[in-house]
């Protein structure tokens, strides 16, 4: 099996969105949906080597997945195909001011079935980075222990691991989330979170300096918050620093984190700096929130430089 | 026939929408039009019993109409099948700016047949509420004569009278609206007009103060006049109240006016005062403009509060 | 409540079609799919009183799901909101020859969680035919006995009853449905199935005289035995009577075998002989196979007759 | 003004198109629909000079024609633009065996108040021939004196007359129209009839020997007879001649005599006899109904030949 | 052949377009695409009669191209149809911020072989103004041949001729089109230029007053310098007017150059004075970037007042 | 690099195609079409693993290319981007009888620059099988070369050389063509052309017989022929045997030999005997002329059983 700078493993499912309002009917459009393949198409249109794994159902949408993820030159070659379970689905619809409206059809699903051994399974050879979310451990009991185990053999190679927090009230609640998102957050090197979540994972919520030397005892050596229209923090090093968001017309914020994520992770894979890291961060998430679609408006590396050209301009 | 809130009576025409220009041709999307049926959906979506009276052609389209209208569980029990008159339809396009422009197929429609039996057989049992638009008189004499007709069976059974006034330039000169819709006006127990139609039912547009007491010797009691952008007041007990414009994206503006009342009407169905109601008025307006179609964007109770949600979040 | 002339109840789930194949994504068109409230439709749309009862998600699909009947003037007034599980979906694909190919998300929603008591809320007044299929004892343990008590109250009140066997293979093995489908049928006064299916409710079921004569123990009064291609039979009294299939350009065999049902019924309603329902149920039919989609072919009393104008031609 | 091959006049309308079903709403394409311009289109595109004389209202959609036809290279140098009357609509939909099923929005319409000044306005110069239809007379008086008078001004000028009876039945009376008919067909040189249209003009519609004798008195000099999928016979100089259909998959009948007249006229122009006018006419009529549309399948020349290719073939 | 008000020559191909990205595949929309096209149609909606010369093409895209120029009462009966070349494409895509990305198929196209004979058969009789653009010559050499013999032709006749820059770094080196662009600039009596455009035909683009006095010395009497969101000036007669720009807006900013040019030049046409121009100037150029689209967005002369309503206002 | 089953190489194309008629506009929906990939796809649908090498442009339609090969799990990993050539373009129309009408923008592709530099690098390892097509040597000298050393490689290796005749008329004439295809097919091990292609490389090709024992002399075993709905022939170790087309309703030819091909090599793949190979050939051809697509419609290896299901069926 190739090695890969980025491995990063989870729940992908097809969601199906239309402009206007479900309700409505009308035509939907299919597209993919999820936390880590988005970070994986992220870092992969940036020119990075980047391995998904999950479960998908032996069903034509499962193959849509794969399609679309081997299209945009993720590997795909550890997924398990789950011959009992369908492939997870979601639909979206648009409502006024541009809000996403989100249903989700994933119990049961193939996805939600992730246990370790399909994690063990991805790890040889170990990846530079392993990335995870804490949307995966929400999931099922054995996706959970595939996240702690992915995260076990990672640490064991010495590879960094990546940790988004991603709390999603839909799928459990604040007390039973809490002692496993602390630990997972514990158990990385770099941890990601938006500022609100910080309560999820850390004594003192508000004050970020002291949340950032407690991780710290654990080994975190980057703790990275997102803070939206705010931009974005980095304490490192026992320093903090910040990059302000970039200011595009906000179409769509769904993937707007994982789309930061890649850029982060892109910059450090290139050896650069926090600081420089989380401006690449708000590049690559100025792009998802301009673009209608969770992944598709993800940069190349030859795109990054765009958001300086004046709206409407014509490229020749 | 069951009882209901309101019932609301009038012409509802097959609505075919460009997004461009149509001159250029391409597909339109068909939807439905009418003052008083926009009325009724809002109503409708907020949870309130409605009956729409009108007249459609025996045509597909107009079976449309009525497939519209039972969808939005809007009770069309009484309505006319026409068999000797087609269904009216306008035509619409986008041009610069979010303009729409409009024409009309509705000369010789069955909905501009409206006639007094019509009206009859929709007001027994009475509703709670009728509510008439300054638009059906001057679509034919025997429309004219069926909102008279409405009037004055519902004020006999005490029902409450909501007039909005209307005035469409089109259909007929401010010479001849000027006495019909003052009568009109002057029947209510509630006018709601833009701020530049007060002119064709009052002595005196400028002093709205002596315009309300004007009125409230007829017997009207609520004065409810639309500003647009500037928000709208109501005129009651000898006071005047005001509610701010909410500040959304403008997409679209038809259907506007209708929203707000629909949004007026149902808080004072809910025992809320005047300026409540304005507030609730408000409110639904801001979805109509915010969304293209005249009444596809109409708020169910539940989705009031949405406008305090960020432009571009998601609601999961 | 109004009284109707059908009730029937179910599960309807909305239907996600692509004209092309899943795997290739692009665009899917919303429509809503469910054995029973196809019939419901097809009986509506020919102008008799129905009303389907059944539980949907509180969801924007499930709203969708309402509208739709709503618009074709089925009653959905019992129809029971489930706070907890979704509305049913499914994806249907074309493949090359018309075949359609489609996969469910059924489990644990709404539609499957229908209990005796929605059963029961929905048989007040007892409509004059109940109409039931073998698909929702499948469905669970309540949705199964929600199909018995209907059947039990319906007998009870002197209703007829109707059963249409469908057995659905993905649903069940055909040793546990065996029992169920059996007692069903038995319980019916008019038995719907095709050829293939009498194994699973009768003794011998090449012999298919032996057959009725053995429904009939039971009280069946008419057994009608769906052929595709070669039409249909219907044994009664003592005799078997046949009708062919109407030759029209197959597109689409879903729902041929409703809109078939709503065609039989329909002419029972109107108190017409079982030969006659076979030849009125061969139309209905013969408009399904011929139109893409489950149910929007469906005739009207006025288009029964359209068959017999030459393809292609111009109606004006 | 430039001198052409060919004037015709009539009345055009924009026509809107679903695939589906009205009453189901979507989304409607927007084409344009005229016995005349089907005509002239036709003629162009086999490379004839072409005038359309007719009537649009100022509006988006009678600018809409105007582009059509001029894209087609038909000149529109003569039509007048009506300030007071819009253009006038159909609607269309598809049933089942490819049924069109169309109405009209056309009362009052620009087309309908087509007048002798229009007719006069576009002779000068005379045309080499002169096409015009029975649906003309049948839209009103004015309409109906236009023909007369282009008719007229044709005949004394020495140029061709072709008429085609279509009777349109939605349109006025047997009765009301035979003796309109018969006149029109008296006075032209050629006419083109439907078989079952003979009855409206001749004395003796079952013996078509006499039938083109009788009109031979008037100056007739051809008499084609239209007869759907069996052909068509041209009667002339004391003989009748045959042509059988070219069998092809009838998608939609609606524009195919025209187009038959266009592929006729244009062999009558180029100097060869009506059986090879009558030959072309199947060839062009056959384009027609393999294609949705009432004129956008009509063949240039050089496509003539494209029927003996092998349906699916490919050419590069 | 009829004489014109305008005649305008160029390449204009075939315009493919997709709202979201290129390599995600989905559908493109077909339109028209040239600098020269475009004013034509810009000046023939604002009522103008204008002749376009060029070549596309013996194929069904060179076809509408011609089919979109006759639809807009663009004269093109002196196009040339080349049977050896193809029609040349180009493809556009929509990026963030509303950035259009385009690449071109136009090597060795119908449009680049025009030549001087094309040219001289165009100018018979003379128009009162042509107009060419600096793109023209960067095609081919007998390209520039055909711009330099029609400017010849021009002036020996009296016309006014129209020279706007348009520099395309895609097609040439500034050291090579400066000589070229420069010689062409001073044979016309009207040049327009974009501020940094002028670096490529003066001696000293930062001094626009000499600048402009070094073109008078060759007889140029207007220079009109375009400055995108800062508006427009004009030198003539020894002084400089400047227009605003209007805000609209900003959806695609393709052929926002080409429509401010035929909103100039039309009234130049019409005698108005230079700043009269100018401001119609920016009004076409405002229509252009808040449409999308090169040229469907061009106002007629009636539309030209549109910018005076409020964005959203509906028109009936 | 990974060793594949099947190495093929030469160029691919972005298809743009739309369903009605290019001249009328529209949209085009984009695909992809080249011989070569439409045989790996048709590969890699039925498990074998394969390879595509060719060159594509740096811009977003060589992209999309690339996407979708990946996605159809064909290798592209030897593909050479081509800095100084755009992708190569096809338009495709629909005419009547399902006509297809294609056009190229091919001269000067980075596609047509294919050189033997290219197909080296895609040789290591060798494949067990190298298919070639006789397009590819027409499309420049550099590309023949290309394929001659790709043949060279893969004999001296002890690969299976697959040659598939596929004549052009379009890119060169007979004269040029017959002796690099005949010096093609003798390299080859298997040869597959249409009847209408012996001519081109054998010297008698009116008899089979005699052609077979001629190439076989140059090291030919395989010869098939394709007879279109005649189904195929294949003679080997000196006799014939023969498979007839399977009867479906055709709608698109393009692709249709491709997919024969994938069909006949995937059996060769698995050992079985050539007429076991016709065989398979025969279903993989009628998916593909029964599905709109140059390969959009191949089988997976699940699906070869599906053409005996009835027409219009249901798969749950």
């Amino acid at each position: 099996m190739t090695g890969v700078d980025v491995l990063t493993l989870g729940e992908t499912m097809v969601s199906l969105r239309t402009g206007t309002a479900l309700r409505l009917g009308g035509t939907l459009e299919m597209t993919m949906a999820g936390a880590e393949s988005n970070v994986a198409i992220g870092l992969a249109r940036l020119g990075h080597s980047v391995r998904w794994a999950g479960r998908v159902g032996v069903d034509e949408v499962g193959t849509f997945i794969l399609r679309c993820l081997r299209a945009e030159s993720v590997l795909v070659d550890t997924v398990t195909l789950d011959p009992d379970r369908p492939t997870g689905l979601m639909l979206a619809e648009r409502r006024i001011n541009d809000l996403s409206r989100v249903s989700y059809y994933r119990v049961g699903s193939a996805g939600s079935a992730l246990c370790p051994a399909d994690a063990a399974a991805s790890l040889t050879p170990v990846p530079r980075v392993l990335h995870v979310t804490g949307i995966t451990p929400a999931l099922s009991d054995t996706a959970a222990a595939a996240v702690r185990e992915a995260v076990r053999l990672a640490k064991a190679a010495g590879a960094l691991v990546s940790v988004d927090v991603n709390y999603r009230a839909k799928l459990w609640t604040e007390k039973i989330a809490r002692p496993v998102l602390s630990a997972l957050a514990r158990s990385a090197d770099l941890v990601i979170a938006s500022d609100d979540e910080l309560a999820l994972f850390v004594d003192d919520p508000l004050d970020e300096a002291a949340a950032c030397a407690e991780l710290a005892t654990f080994g975190v050596r980057q703790l990275v918050i997102k803070r939206g229209a705010h931009g974005a923090s980095v304490w490192h090093d026992g320093q903090v620093e910040h990059a302000p968001a970039i200011s595009v017309s906000v179409r769509d914020t769904i993937g707007a984190g994982d789309a930061f994520t890649a850029g982060y992770l892109s910059a450090i894979l290139d050896g650069l700096s926090p600081v420089e890291a989380l401006r690449r961060g708000t590049v690559t998430g100025a792009f998802a929130v301009a673009t209608v679609g969770d992944w598709e408006g993800a940069p190349t590396r030859a795109e990054l430089g765009l958001l300086q050209e004046p709206p409407g301009a014509t490229l020749r």
